[in-house]
């Protein structure tokens, strides 16, 4: 995606140890139109397919996953990453290394919003080792729904999270924007 | 509004203690058309308020600001509760007791995304008792913005957090839907 790329290129920030800071535009700031656009460029990328609910996870997925939901008119569900106050009854827990974070993070999404049978887009702001990814997917798997496929903004090719997802899903991966190396200023970003 | 008072009294539950259970459309799951006209609601109820940026806080602020901002037309900034990885440089910090989790609440705004002079919309999802709408409001003094506006998903007026706002700040608080009681099974909800 042209414009998300060019923003790249002129706002990100390689922080070392293969952490982009994109903070302008994804994790603190958000610009709307470019949101709103990327939530139809993805949603463009699985045309065709059949989608019943978008699931992603708090925090940084909400805003890319509300904006696919608009486009293709479907429920959003983020999973939580602490029980909140409000969430009773059954749950779907998965946990997940963080890469940003260290330790465990914890992924629940309640029984009530994600049910047998349904088809099921997962949306994130970032692949990179693809582990939140996978729990997530776990839990679409928990639930008996079935995963039609994974869309993020952002794929950083040079940690792997493609083929550990590949190995054990095979559904359609689509970014729209791929970054393959990220070395002292240079941020090597291409499209799809 | 409308729509948002008949969704809360078909699927809003009493928790008791003041917390009102919205998971299905708030809080959890989002239901993207609702969300997008909620977005368009407090946008027109702040026809003619000129804003620069709208400020709110994760997690469940993120949509009903993002949605509003695409109305507007203006960079939306959700406040973080920790720090990520990716925060650098000085940051606007203020604490909030939290209502629903206990303890203290961080927010953290960083300094690069909030201006001297600009006109700050806060949107949260909830006005219960206004403390974390303080503790931005704070950050928007703290960053010499101009306050001018606070808009809300849902108030709860029996925890008078309107009240303790406006004892501090003389702004218009706009809400979509105003709760006014909670007994048992009976949310008594009207618009604002």
């Amino acid at each position: 995606m042209k414009a998300l790329i060019e923003r790249i290129r002129a706002e990100g920030v390689n922080l070392g140890g293969g952490i982009l800071k994109v903070d302008s535009i994804i994790n603190h700031q958000l610009d709307p139109a470019l949101m709103a656009d990327m939530g139809a460029a993805i949603a463009a990328r699985f045309n065709g397919t059949p989608v019943d609910r978008i699931l992603t996870a708090e925090i940084s997925g909400i805003a890319p996953a509300l904006m696919t939901g608009i486009e293709m008119n479907v429920p959003v569900v983020y999973a939580r990453k602490r029980k909140p106050i409000t969430m009773s009854g059954p749950v779907f827990l998965e946990t997940a290394p963080s890469h940003t974070k260290g330790g465990e993070t914890l992924l629940l999404v309640s029984a009530e919003f994600l049910h047998a049978g349904e088809n099921v887009l997962i949306i994130d702001d970032f692949l990179a080792t693809g582990q939140t990814l996978q729990a997530l997917a776990r839990i679409v798997l928990s639930a008996k729904a079935n995963l039609v496929g994974v869309g993020v903004v952002v794929e950083k090719t040079f940690e792997g999270g493609r083929a550990a997802m590949q190995a054990h899903y095979d559904v359609p991966i689509h970014a729209l924007a791929t970054i393959s190396a990220m070395e002292g200023d240079t941020i090597t970003v291409r499209d799809d």
